[in-house]
């Protein structure tokens, strides 16, 4: 599961990959890659693998299911429970920071405990007519990806929510465009355009699976995981890891619970504890008590967490308290700390600088290798050595240029390619719902033009492969970085006059929607393969999940709407801080940069520069150093927000560290299910305290931190007027 | 080390002396009694014992030094350093609770730790002349034992506060006599009153040691605990021990420091934190994060911490609120919560009931037995089976009637008798001080004339003896009763109108001086003689450390009482709770019961007597049902205070009981070390905390609770004047 704007996953992924062009070393690489995803089954893996080289060997005995047979009502009741789960703790996240942390091992871990227990259940009562097998588990795993990947993709937080009147109130530019989210229009807006991407990649999927043999360092690892799920000793560790997991659910679910008790009012409760002291709070560092942000910093690699920190304090630390010296000078003194004519433009779009920055480099590089790849792949072995040639060492008795064709290999590919689904089924469904979509949208959006859209639909197919092929070889998706592109050409064709802005939004929203989904199931593509379950098992669930995320992310998101009446601004509990870059992106586009405060397009160029020298110097300087230079796409993310996450980041990173040094083996083992605890139980919280905030429900305590001398004065006043 | 008025020691002793009543089993009651120390080397004695009866037969080859090599500069050094330390801590828990756990553990760890560092490094530098031995090992302890004593039994937040103005005003009977401390009279006082009791029992030594086999649990465990850290094994866990501790005081020690950020101004800060909402709050029902209390909770057995919830619930969940409403009737509205003659009169005097009864039970409980021991001893094996007798079933060999010795017995009693201290020594000092001492004393209270001083010296000897000796049998110090009957009977003697309040806390100054050292020294000499240290060392290391102690304590008070400003006052960090309860005891001596509000008489009487009958329930039920019955004279405590540190030490019970069922043997064996490290590092903050008081320094944050009306009404304010 790949997604746009810093997941962590795709940095961890091209961190790894990185790795992987510099050290022709597939054990290290398979300890490293995917660390988050893989460290759960390393122990068993590498145990099972010096006895056992054959993992389909160990499961022979097993028969496998026809695929209608893996779709059972059991998994997609389990997969919609942890549908709603996932959505929350994704829109959580995009409302809050932004950073998704890849989730496929809480879901992987939190599908089998709830299966297993099903199955258990009616085994015990004799009601049991099918076992549990680890197809059943991918069709789960894949159905939820699905569902949440719209949490992300549906730009809640990204594109969506940028049109939103409260946006564009914060960046004083209303008159160019708004649209509210309501329920209807954005649930319909994503049915139109999420399944797209599902039927763009179907015909491809035996190119990029069996003949490129593409590596989909993520989904293997969830498959590698759902493997070991279901041979007796994996299952055992599955066990223990789902119990810590609970465990620490549960404390964080009452810590969160317990938080709300002391948030009666603004800047009261833990998360604005002044830990560092009250002027280090002005400038957000603080530590906020949020296991949230805690579990995300264990499961980020220590880089990223880092990143964050150099950012926020270059950012907070450093350049903010400068230019608020510069206040009456570079911008009007009479501008309020969160309007766009004063400091605020600078940190929105020195940030919008570096994202782009980076973003481009990246692009250009996966790009590069994409394109490298495919010609070395259609000219066969000839010419020099490749990264994709590379890749293939990985697994060289499976390359489709030797002759020598593993046990493991036979099989998966005999029941990949036997149950097939059709390309006219695919070509035919994806042009009834770009005919359907054509239709639809421009009466959603009048600004966006039934022509722009099918030019989208045209480049779209041949950007999803891009994109999936890209993700096969990297791990890493551009869907965001696509987004951002269909934002600037889409705005500027549409133009200034003619609501380009809210025009680019809604492409953007089209783009990603079809080029996240197409590398999503290509992925899963890879994990049903390596578990050997159907092809069509797998269109089909990531078809229902999508469905379901197409209706509950909505719904979840809905709720977040009208629980906090402060979502979207600045030092609220939910800032949502991608929807005001986005809007400023799209202004950006449309308008150009006239609008800047002075010196700030200076310093965007410079910082535009910076991401890419830092990431030409990281690229530039290989593994062994490179390693140690910080993420220009990762430092910008608290230049808008402020340190205060990335240390609760650091903390987890910190735990996790101090755990690894005393006791290696069980910190592997369980960090992620203690991370992924933490994660589950902060965001379930958000479902009761989002009732709660409906239902008028206000919490009875303040805790309130105040000065000496301001609280001289409060006692004073207490004491006089009570 | 027992002293008085719920020190845990004390209770848990009299719980494990009960114990040892009903299952006669040596292992167990070695295995239970003083549970706190013993845990420490349980493991390795019990590994040790398997394979080596006699503890002497190991150390053998060590030379015993002569009684003037055992006391090196070092180990007064080290003493003084320690008795610093845990003066603060003693002054601490007097200041806030009066409950004071036993710190011969940490007193005995840190003085390893301190000595075998200071060894080594010598060692390296081949400096080295002596090497560290247990018997200077014993005179640290004793010496820091003795001073920290003095932090006890010189009454500061007893009997000598209780003379103050701040205490006076409370009870509103400034009137009747008033004696503000200060450092002068308080250290010469000290002075002439400390020394006596160790010149009272020297004589008697032998008696109570060689002939009487008193077993002295808590100097029996000191000893054992000593000697196990000078075998290679013990040495090896005290490191270890010493290790966790240091972890647990650095970490306690921060907490402190973070938490003091916070409180500036009154109800600011964790202190002041509503766990269990405000309402709960009003009632003291808060968990107030203070690691002292939740070490001293590790180190409690569970069924203090129990007794002190139960009376807390029962007293400030039910009784209060209760009596509360009968405002108007049963007590002037007008009556301040903090007047003597409201709701404050209820607390205070309900408590000193149910203390009283407890102290007479138990009073009468402890003479029978001394004096049938006495009895049983005199006329020999004859007659029925004596408690005592059972006493001396755990050490059979042991036993002076029966001939078989065996050999550590022998040298132990060899090295006992060789250093003797003579008789004429023994009396005349005593004669000489109480000379002195008769003649100074009515100079400092003009109260206390000098015949109720000689009478006091007559009888104090006798009541030494009767302490020492029940203290040997039951480990139970009381002290703390010895003073009570000092002040009712001096009190009474002096009448009303000649300063009988003041002279009968003074008397209780005198009494209790005079009975806690006593009792100290008896165990000194016991740990003494089982580690083979000179009786003639452990008197001059108690000498020099009861020196030490009346002049750091007296000094240690001062800086608490310059620092803090509301010392003394309920409701502030140190309410000195006992200074108000000896106050009332000393009133109700001289004027009786006339002052008291309507029904507080009634209620008096039944928690009186509800006190005797728990106990003699408790003693009734025998250990099987009765160690669940809770202990009045615990259940008392909350009744004044609230239940808040209450809450703190069932915390630390949940710790210890939660990692008893996870890891037993690790619990057992640094459970002590971590409450330790919890209660040192707190008590030590306290020595920077009031520097910063005392040079002004104010904490820059107040972290407030408000509820959310009264918050509403703040915001607005602070926005309407900001």
């Amino acid at each position: 599961m790949n997604r746009g704007d810093l997941t962590p996953d795709r940095d961890r992924q091209s961190e790894e990959h990185e790795l992987q062009e510099t050290r022709f070393s597939p054990e290290l690489d398979r300890v490293k890659s995917n660390k988050n995803v893989r460290r759960e089954y390393q122990r068993e893996e590498e145990d099972r693998e010096e006895v056992e080289e054959s993992v389909e060997g160990i499961f022979e005995s097993r028969e496998v299911p026809s695929w209608k047979k893996q779709l059972t009502i059991r998994a997609f009741v389990v997969s919609f429970a942890l549908s709603i789960l996932f959505s929350f703790i994704v829109m959580k996240l995009n409302l809050t920071t932004g950073i998704i942390p890849s989730l496929n091992v809480s879901a992987g871990l939190l599908g089998f405990f709830f299966v297993k227990t099903w199955t258990k259940m009616l085994h015990k009562s004799g009601l049991l007519k099918q076992p549990f097998t680890r197809q059943e588990n991918t069709v789960i795993q894949t159905c939820v990806v699905a569902s949440s990947g719209i949490a992300f993709s549906g730009g809640f937080g990204t594109y969506l929510f940028a049109m939103s009147q409260r946006i564009a109130d914060q960046s004083g530019d209303a008159f160019r465009g708004v649209k509210d989210p309501s329920l209807g229009w954005i649930i319909a807006f994503l049915f139109v355009v999420s399944f797209l991407g599902l039927f763009s990649v179907v015909p491809l999927r035996k190119i990029m699976i069996i003949d490129f043999k593409l590596p989909y360092p993520s989904g293997t690892a969830t498959a590698h995981l759902i493997n070991s799920f279901h041979t007796p000793q994996g299952a055992k560790l599955a066990k223990k890891q789902v119990r810590v997991l609970g465990k620490f659910f549960s404390f964080s679910f009452f810590w969160g619970f317990f938080q709300w008790f002391f948030t009666a009012g603004e800047n009261c409760g833990f998360n604005s504890f002044p830990t560092f002291g009250l002027r280090a709070y002005q400038y957000k560092f603080y530590f906020d008590f949020s296991a949230t942000y805690v579990g995300v910093g264990m499961i980020c690699p220590y880089i990223i967490n880092i990143s964050l920190l150099l950012g926020g304090i270059l950012s907070w630390g450093l350049m903010w308290p400068l230019i608020e010296t510069r206040k009456g000078d570079w911008f009007p003194s009479s501008a309020d700390s969160s309007s766009m004519s004063g400091l605020q433009a600078y940190k929105v779009f020195i940030a919008v600088a570096m994202i782009l920055g980076d973003g481009l480099y990246n692009f250009c590089k996966v790009l590069t290798r994409t394109l490298s790849g495919l010609v070395s792949q259609i000219r066969g072995k000839a010419g020099s050595r490749t990264s994709l040639e590379r890749e293939e060492e990985e697994d060289p008795p499976a390359s489709p240029l030797t002759p020598k064709i593993s046990y493991d290999d036979q099989r998966r590919t005999r029941f990949f390619l036997k149950d097939q689904i059709p390309s006219w089924f695919a070509v035919g469904g994806y042009v009834v719902i770009s005919a359907v979509s054509t239709a639809i949208l421009p009466h959603m959006f009048s600004q966006l033009r039934w022509y722009y859209i099918l030019v989208i639909y045209v480049f779209a197919p041949i950007l999803a492969f891009c994109n999936a092929y890209g993700a096969g070889l990297t791990d890493w998706s551009l869907a965001s970085t696509y987004g951002k592109l269909a934002i600037f050409t889409i705005g500027a064709w549409a133009g200034s006059d003619h609501g380009g802005l809210l025009a680019g939004l809604a492409a953007c929203g089209v783009m990603m929607n079809i080029v996240s989904t197409a590398s999503d199931l290509t992925q899963d593509f890879k994990t049903g393969y390596l578990t050997l379950s159907s092809p069509r098992a797998m269109f089909v669930s990531q078809v229902i999940g999508t469905a379901i995320g197409c209706v509950v992310s909505p719904c979840v998101f809905w709720l977040f709407y009208k629980a906090f009446d402060d979502l979207g601004l600045p030092n609220s509990e939910y800032p949502a801080p991608f929807a005001t870059v986005y809007r400023s992106m799209a202004k950006l586009g449309v308008e150009g940069v006239s609008s800047l405060p002075r010196d700030c397009l200076v310093l965007c160029y410079a910082f535009f520069g910076v991401a890419i020298i830092i990431n030409v110097v990281k690229d530039g300087l290989g593994n062994r150093w490179g390693r140690f230079v910080p993420l220009p796409m990762a430092m910008a993310i608290p230049f808008f927000l402020g340190p205060y996450f990335a240390i609760d980041m650091c903390v987890g990173s910190f735990i996790l560290f101090v755990w690894e040094r005393l006791d290696a083996p069980k910190a592997e083992a369980f960090a992620t299910a203690v991370a992924s605890g933490l994660i589950c139980g902060d965001g379930i919280w958000t479902l009761p305290s989002s009732v709660l905030a409906i239902a008028g429900v206000k919490p009875p305590i303040c805790m309130k931190f105040l000065s000496s001398a301001t609280n001289h004065r409060v006692d004073k006043f207490l004491n006089g007027s009570s």
